[in-house]
C-alpha cells in the first residue's frame, strides 16, 4: 500500500486538500486522516496538487513513415511520457492501402507489448475501403478493444481516402459505436500547392507551410463535419493547428454538432515561424502536417478554445526523427519526414501557457490534459479522475517549480527539442503508474513492458443522444401521402 | 440509515451502476453489494436513475413586487421545487433604493427561514449605489454568507443602476469574491419602447414584447460583459431569453472571458406567442421580462447552446401572479405583475426539450440543472453530485415516465400554469432531501421550516485564474520609460 | 428616334428626373427639355421610372436535361422575359463529358441565333477535363465572345467534376482572364443522401430537398471559394439558395476574397414547404438543384444580404418543364427533371419582396437586377445602365402597378408557375428593346432572332487587382536563404 | 473652358478613356474626339487617371479643443486638401453644452466662408439636449443646409450625451431626414480606464490607449446602432479605428441595418504602436480619440471590411496641433489635444495600401474616397463623380507616381506628420478645383476663401427605405383585438 499525503487532489471538478491510499495499482480511499496499515509507503506531495496522470491521445512511437521509422519507440516514448506526467497514451495503427487491419493491429500490439512503461491503447486509421475492411472494423471493435479510427483528408496518393469512402467509414463508425478521426487537409490542394511552390524554387521547410496554408485546414475540417453530420455520428478532428480550422469547429458546435477537437502541445507553445530560420535542421525540426503556423496569435486563440471547451483535449502527434532523418529532405520539403516532439512537455506546456496566463484553471487544466480524453476514449474513470476504484494513475504537480526544456535534458531519442530554451513553470515531480512511483526526483524507474494495452469499448459518452437524434431526423424525414399522380408522362424517344 | 438499491447513479461526469448509502443527511458509501445494518431502510430505485437534486440559481418567492407580492412563498415554491425534483434554490434579496442591504438580508431570512421545506441560498440585489453600499456588501460576503450580487440594467426609475455604477459594483464584487450577476436589458429602451407602444394603442399583453425586443436584451448583454471584462471579474447574465443575446455571450466566451449565461425553464419550454392569445388572462400569464420571444425556433437554439456548455446553468425566475394580480395591468401592459411559473417542472421540461431530442446527454442534464449551478455558486461537492460526503439530496428519475402538465395538479399557489397541457417524459418519482424521502407516489411529505440557509464563501472557482489575468493585464500596462519633454508647452490664455 | 418622356432615370447610382432620347438603338441624349426633330416618337412614361433592362445571367433555355428538354426555348424564354421587364440573359452552353466545347457552342449559337427576340450571351460549362478542353477554352474567350465558365460540385457520374479537376479549371480561368463559376453541393453527399431517402421509401418532391439539405450546399460553397482563393482568381456561385451557403459567402467576402454570389428569383420569392404538397404536380414543380428551402426565413435572410451587397446579382435558373415531362420522376424524385420558372416574374419579385419591404432602395433594386450583372460579365455600360451610349435597353417601371402571378397569363411554355396567385406591386408597363417597344399595354410586339449576341471580353473588372494580390502573395513566397545542410542523411534501406 | 486630354476616367463604377470639356466650373462633356472653341485651355493628363475630387466627410479645422485651437485652420486645411487630391470637406460645429446652435453654426460660417480654399459643408454636433435645440436642429435643416448631426458616447462631462438623449437625437434626426453620426466610445469606461491608468503612474501617451482599449469602441457602436434601429433611422459611425468596432458594423449590416461605417486615413496607415514611441513628442502626435490601435493587423482588416463596402467611405478627423500644444498633456495623457493630420495625405495613403496591394480596384478606391460620401451627405452628383453637369472637381491621379510624405513638405500647418518617412505610390499631380487647376507642379495655386458653403438637402438616399421599414414594423405592432379581462382584480392596500 500507498498513501500520499499532503497534496490538493484537483481533478476537471474540483480541487480539495486529502490524502490518497493506493493498493494494487488502484486508489484504494481518498480522505484526510486515512487508517493505514504500519508498513504503508508514505510519500509527501508537500501541498503540491495531485493530478491524474496525462493522456494523450495523439502519439506515433516507431511509426514507419516517410521511408523511415520515429525514433521514439514505444519504450522511449513511454518513458519520455512519464517524465512529463502523462502515463497513458493512445497510439495509431497505420496499415498501408490494401493492408489488412488485423494483421496491422496485431504488428503494432506486438512493437508495443513489449516495449510500454505504462499502459497504452490503440486506434486504427482507414486508409483504404473494401468490405473487408468493413468486417476487419467489426471484429476490431468487438474483439480487439478498438472504439476509434482514423481517416486522411491529406497525402494524396498514400493515405488519403476521398469523401465517398469517407462517408462509408463514418458510417461504419456509427454502427459499431466507435468514434471517428479526422485528419483535415484538403490533400488535392496540398498537392498542388506543393507543386507550385516547388516550381517556385522554395526547396527549404518554410515551403511546407506555404504549401498547405491555413485554409486548406479549414476547409477540409469543415467537409468532414459536415460529412459525419449527415451520417449523424460523432466526429474527432485530430491535431486543430489553425484560427481557421478552430473557428469551424465551434461553428458546428454551436450548431449542436458531435464534434471534438484536438490541439497538440506543439500548436499551443510554439509558432511555425521556426520554419523560416536560417538554420535548415532547426527548420525542419518544426515540419508536420497541418504545418504549426506562423502567426504568433494562434496558440493564443488555441488556448481561449480549449478554456471554453470548443477545444476538446490536448494531444501531441508525437512523431520523432533524428537531424539525418529529417535531412532525406534538404532539398525537397515534401521528402521532410512530417513529425515534432510533445509528448513530454505537454503537461508543463499547457500549464505554463493556460494556467500561468489565467486562461485555465487548474480543473479545466486537469479537464484538458487527462479526464477530457478519458471520457472521449471511453476509459473513464479508470483514466483521468483520481477517485476510489481509478488506476493509480497519479502525478504530483508542483504548479511553482521550473525547468527550462532542452534536448540535453529530455527523454526523447530525437536530437532536436521545438520548445528548446523554454521556461516552464509547473511540472510533473513525481509520476505514479498503477501505483508505482516511476518517475522521481528527476530519475526514472520504469519496467519496459510493464504498462498494459487497455481495451476500448464502444459506444462511450460521445454516443450518448445519438439515437435520439436520429428519431428527431426521422422524424423530419416523413413521407407525403399523395393521390398518385395520373397525368400524362412525357416518354423520351429511344434513340 | 437509507440505501437507494438498483439505481444508475448520473452526475455530470458519467453514469454507473451503483448503491447509495445515506447515514445523517449525507451520502455516506457508494457502490453495489454494500454492507448495511439491518434497520437500514430499503428504497428500490427499479432502475431509474439517481440524480442530484436539481438546483434553482433564480427564483423569487413571496417577492414583493410591482404593488402586489408573488404568490408561491417560501413553503410552498419549496413544495413544488420538491416535487419537480429540485432540492436547492437561490432566492433573491431585492432591497429598495436607499434601502440597508443588511435589513433586506435579514428581511428575506425571517421569510425564508421559518418557511423553507429543503436548503436555500440567497442573493442580493444591488439598486443603488453609495459607500454603505459597499460597506454592507462586505458584511453580507464575509458574515452573511452571500457570494453573488445582481443588477438590474431595467426597471428605469426603480432597480436600475447606471453604467457608471454598474462598473463600481463590479470592481466591489471583484475585491470581496463575488460574482457580479446581470439583469441584462437596456432599460431606457424599453421605457421608450413602453411609451411608443402604449401611444399605438397596444395595451395588451402582446405589447410586452413588442416594447423591448431582443435587440434591447442582446445590447446590453454585450455592454454588462464588457464592463465586467473591464473590470476582470466573473459575470453572470441572468434569464437569457433571446438568440441575440445568447449569441452575444458566445462571442465574448469565445475570447476567453469568464462568462456565464442562465436560461430558464420557461425560455426553454414555451415560446412568446402565448402573449398573443386571445384570452387576456393566458397572454397576461406569459408576461416576465425579458419576454419570453415569439420565435419559436429561440427555445431549440437556447437548448443547443445550453448543451454546448456556453450556457451553463438553468433557472426558471418563478415569480408567480394569480389572475387579480396580473390583471392590475389590464388596461396597461406596464402594469401587469412580471412573472411566470417554473420550478416545479424546471426539471422535466430540460430532460424533455433536451435529452429526449439528444439535444442533451444524461450528465450534461445534470450539469445544466445541477452540477454548473453548484460550482458557480460555490456549494459544490455539498449539493450538485452524489458523492461520498455529498448532502443526500438525491432524486429517482424515472426517464420513461411521463406526465402532464396542468395548473389542476401543480403544487404552486397560482392559477395558471404557462406549461399547462404540455406531456412530459422523464419525471421526479422521488425525491429525497438532506435523506429524508418528502415526494414520492406524487405525494408530498415536507416539513415546513427544515430547510436550511446555506452560507457560501467569497471566491469560487469562478474566480480561478482572474489573478493570473490581471498579472497578464498588468504587464500590458506597463509605462514606457521616457526622457521628460523639454520643449515649449503652449499656455492657454486665461480669460 | 424616339424620346422617353417623364420619367425618373433610376439607374444603381441615383434617381433623377429627366427624357431619354434614343437613335439606333443607342441612348443619344438625356436630361430636360431635349431639342428633338419633328418625326421622333415619344413615349411619356407618366413619372414612372425608366430603369435600365434587366438582365438575368441565369438561364437555360431548351436546354436537353434528365432526358427531356427545357419548354422555354429561346423564343418563348426571351417573350417572357420582355413582358417582365428583362431585356438581356445568359444562358449556358452545357457540353456532355467527352464533348467538344467548341462543337456544344456552336449548337447553342444555332439554337439561340434563330429565335432570340433580345440580345444574349453564353457561358459555357466545363463538364470534363482534358488537354482538349483547356485549350477550346482559349478559343472560346479569344474567339468566341465568352468570358465565364461553370463547373459543377453535384450531379455524381454525369456532370460533375472533382476538386482536382475543379483546381485546373480555375487556373485556367485565370489565364484567360474569365469567371470562374459554381454549381455548389456536395455531390457525394447528395448521391449517398438520395439513396437514403428512397431507401426510407420517400419517392415524392420532398425527398429531392431531404436529400440534399443546406449543409451540402453550404459544404461545397466553402470549398469552391476556398479553391479559388488557393488560385487567386474571382469565382461566382450560382443559385445561392440556403442561409447557410449565403453565410459562407460573407465570411469570405469579409477577409477580402473575390466572391459573388447569386440568388435566384424562386429563392427570394418562395421557399420551399410547396415540395412538401399533397397535389403531387404542385410539388414536382418546385424541384430544382440546390433545392428552395422549406425554411421560410430563407427569402428574408437572402434579401437582406442582396441588399448589403454581400449577394451580387439576381438570376433564375429558369430552366421549365411541364407536367408530363416532371411525371418521369412520379415514382422516384430523382427523376425529376430539375427546373424551374423566373425569368418573367424576377423583377417583380425582387422590387416587391425587395423595395416594397424597405430592405432595397429601387437605385440598390437595378444594382441586383442589372447593373451587378453587367459589371460582374462586363458588359457594362453597354448594358445595365441608363446613360449616353448605352443600348437602349430601357424598361418603364410603375412601381404602384400591381399584378398576380398566374400561369393563365405567364407567357411561358409550361403549364405552371411557382409563384402562381402572389400579387406584387411593380411592374415592367413598358418594355424598350434597342429602341423598340416590343412589350406594351400587356402585349407583345417582339420580332424573333431579332436579337444578337453578345461577345464579352476577358479580364473584366471583376479581374481588378488580381495582379496585384499575386505580387503581395508572391512576397510572402519568398524562399529562405540558407547555408546547405552539410550533415549526415538517413539512407533507407533498398529492399 | 478648359479641356482636359489623355486622361482615363475612373468613376464608382468604371474606367474609361475619355477627355473632358469644363465650363463655368462644370463638367460640360464628356468623350474623345471633343469639338472645342480655339482658346480653349488644353491640359494634357498623360495617360493618368481622372478622378473626381476627393471627399473628406470629417475634418476639425481650427477647432477650439481642450483649452487650444487646431493649427489647421479653413485656409491651411483646406490648401492641405487640395495638395492631397481632396476638393470638399465636411467640417463639424461643435456647440459648448447649452450653447445655441444657429450661433455655433453661424460662427463656423464666419470662420470658413473667409478662408476655404475649396468647397465644404458642415455637420453639427449635440453635445446637451432641450426644446431649443429640437428647434434649432429644424432651423438648420430647412434653413442653413445641415442634413447630419453628430453626437459623442465619449467625452464625459463635456461633449458626452447619455442613451436617452441619444435616443431623442436620433427620433429628431429621423422626423427631419437628417443623418445621425456617432463618436462611439463608451465614456464612463474611458473615464474609468484613465483614471485607473493614471493611478499606476502611466502617464505617457500610451496611457491613452491602454486607457480605452477596443472594446470601449466596440460596445459604443453596438449600443449605437441597436438605439438607432429602435428608431428606425440610418447612423453613421465616424471614425471606426478597430477591429472589434469593424466587426460589430458588419453585423447589424448583415442583419439588414442602415449603418455607415467610416474608416479614417490614421486607422488605414499606420498603428498605434507608435503612441509607444521612446520620443515623448512622437507618441503624443499619435493620440487622437478613439486610439490608433496597436495592432497591426487592424489596418489590414479596415481595408477589408473598406473594400467589401461594409465601412463606407474614408474620413481623417484632420485635427492638428503642434508640439508645444500637445505638451499641454506632457505630464498626464489625458490632457493631450486629441488629433492628428490626414486630410492630405488620404488619398495616396487608401490607394498605396488599398489599390496597390489589390486590395481595391480603381473603381472602389473612388468609391471609398469620394462617391460614398457624397450619396450619404447627399451631395451626389454635384460632387463625386466626373460627369456632365458635376462640378469639375477632378483630380489628375498618377497611380506610378511616388513621394515620401514628411512634415518638411506637407503643408499643414502642423510639426508633425504621423505618416513621416511613408513612401507612398500614387498621387495627385493636379487639383482643379470648380474648374480651375490649383495645384499643379508641386504647386498650389489656391485663392483665400473662393470655396462656397453646400448646402446639403434632407432625406438623401440614406433615407430610402425607411418609410417601407416604418410599415413593415408598423404591421408586426398590431393589436391584438380581445375581449375585456372581467375577472377579480387584486387592489394593492394603500398605505
Amino acid at each position: 500500500m500507498m498513501l500520499i499525503k499532503n497534496g490538493i487532489i484537483t481533478n476537471d471538478d474540483r480541487q480539495f486538500k486529502s490524502d490518497v491510499l493506493i493498493e494494487n495499482g488502484k486508489v484504494k480511499e481518498i480522505g484526510l486522516n486515512l487508517q493505514v496499515p504500519v508498513d504503508t509507503e508514505i510519500i509527501d506531495a508537500e501541498g503540491s496538487l495531485l493530478i491524474p496522470g496525462g493522456i494523450d491521445p495523439h502519439t506515433h512511437f516507431q511509426l514507419p513513415f516517410m521511408g523511415t521509422v520515429a525514433v521514439d519507440d514505444f519504450d522511449i516514448g513511454t518513458k519520455a511520457s512519464i517524465a512529463g506526467g502523462t502515463t497513458f497514451i493512445i497510439d495509431f495503427v497505420i496499415p498501408t492501402k490494401g493492408q489488412s487491419l488485423i494483421a496491422a493491429y496485431d504488428q503494432w500490439r506486438k512493437w508495443a507489448d513489449e516495449k510500454v512503461n505504462c499502459d497504452y491503447s490503440l486506434h486504427v486509421a482507414i486508409t483504404w475501403w473494401s468490405e473487408q475492411v468493413s468486417k476487419e472494423m467489426e471484429i476490431l471493435v468487438k474483439e480487439r478493444g478498438v472504439n476509434s479510427f482514423k481517416v486522411f483528408m491529406a497525402y494524396k496518393n498514400s493515405f488519403m481516402i476521398n469523401d465517398e469512402e469517407m462517408y462509408q467509414v463514418f458510417k461504419r463508425c456509427k454502427e459499431l459505436g466507435a468514434l471517428a478521426q479526422v485528419h483535415a487537409e484538403n490533400g488535392d490542394l496540398v498537392h498542388e500547392g506543393q507543386k507550385k511552390v516547388l516550381e517556385m524554387g522554395i526547396t527549404g521547410p518554410e515551403g511546407h507551410e506555404l504549401s498547405r496554408p491555413e485554409e486548406c485546414e479549414a476547409e477540409a475540417t469543415n467537409r468532414a463535419i459536415t460529412i459525419a453530420n449527415r451520417v449523424n455520428t460523432p466526429v474527432y478532428i485530430v491535431h486543430v493547428m489553425s484560427k481557421g480550422a478552430a473557428e469551424v469547429i465551434v461553428k458546428h458546435k454551436k450548431e449542436g454538432k458531435k464534434v471534438y477537437g484536438e490541439p497538440i502541445a506543439a500548436g499551443l507553445g510554439v509558432d511555425g515561424t521556426h520554419m523560416w530560420n536560417k538554420d535548415w535542421r532547426h527548420a525542419a525540426a518544426y515540419v508536420m502536417g497541418p504545418p504549426i503556423r506562423p502567426d504568433p496569435q494562434t496558440k493564443e486563440i488555441l488556448m481561449d478554445y480549449l478554456a471554453s471547451g470548443d477545444l476538446s483535449c490536448v494531444g501531441t502527434d508525437n512523431c520523432t526523427f533524428c537531424a539525418d532523418q529529417k535531412a532525406m529532405g534538404k532539398d525537397d520539403f515534401t521528402k521532410i519526414p512530417n513529425g515534432v516532439n510533445g509528448v513530454e512537455d505537454r503537461m508543463s506546456i499547457v500549464w505554463d501557457k493556460g494556467v500561468n496566463t489565467g486562461k485555465l484553471t487548474p480543473c479545466e487544466f486537469v479537464r484538458a490534459t487527462s479526464t477530457a480524453a478519458a471520457k472521449i476514449f471511453n476509459v473513464y474513470p479508470q483514466k483521468g479522475r483520481i477517485d476510489v476504484g481509478s488506476d493509480a494513475d497519479i502525478v504530483i504537480w508542483d504548479p511553482k517549480k521550473t525547468k527550462t526544456i532542452s534536448k540535453e535534458t529530455h527523454h526523447h531519442a530525437c536530437d532536436f527539442n521545438i520548445f528548446e530554451g523554454m521556461n516552464v513553470t509547473g511540472i510533473a515531480v513525481t509520476t505514479i503508474v498503477k501505483g508505482k512511483v516511476v518517475w522521481s526526483n528527476n530519475t526514472l524507474s520504469t519496467v519496459k513492458g510493464s504498462g498494459k494495452f487497455v481495451p476500448r469499448l464502444p459506444f462511450g459518452s460521445v454516443f450518448d443522444g445519438i439515437t435520439q437524434r436520429d428519431q428527431v431526423r426521422n422524424e423530419l424525414l416523413r413521407k407525403v401521402e399523395r393521390e398518385p399522380y395520373t397525368g400524362k408522362v412525357f416518354q423520351p424517344e429511344t434513340k
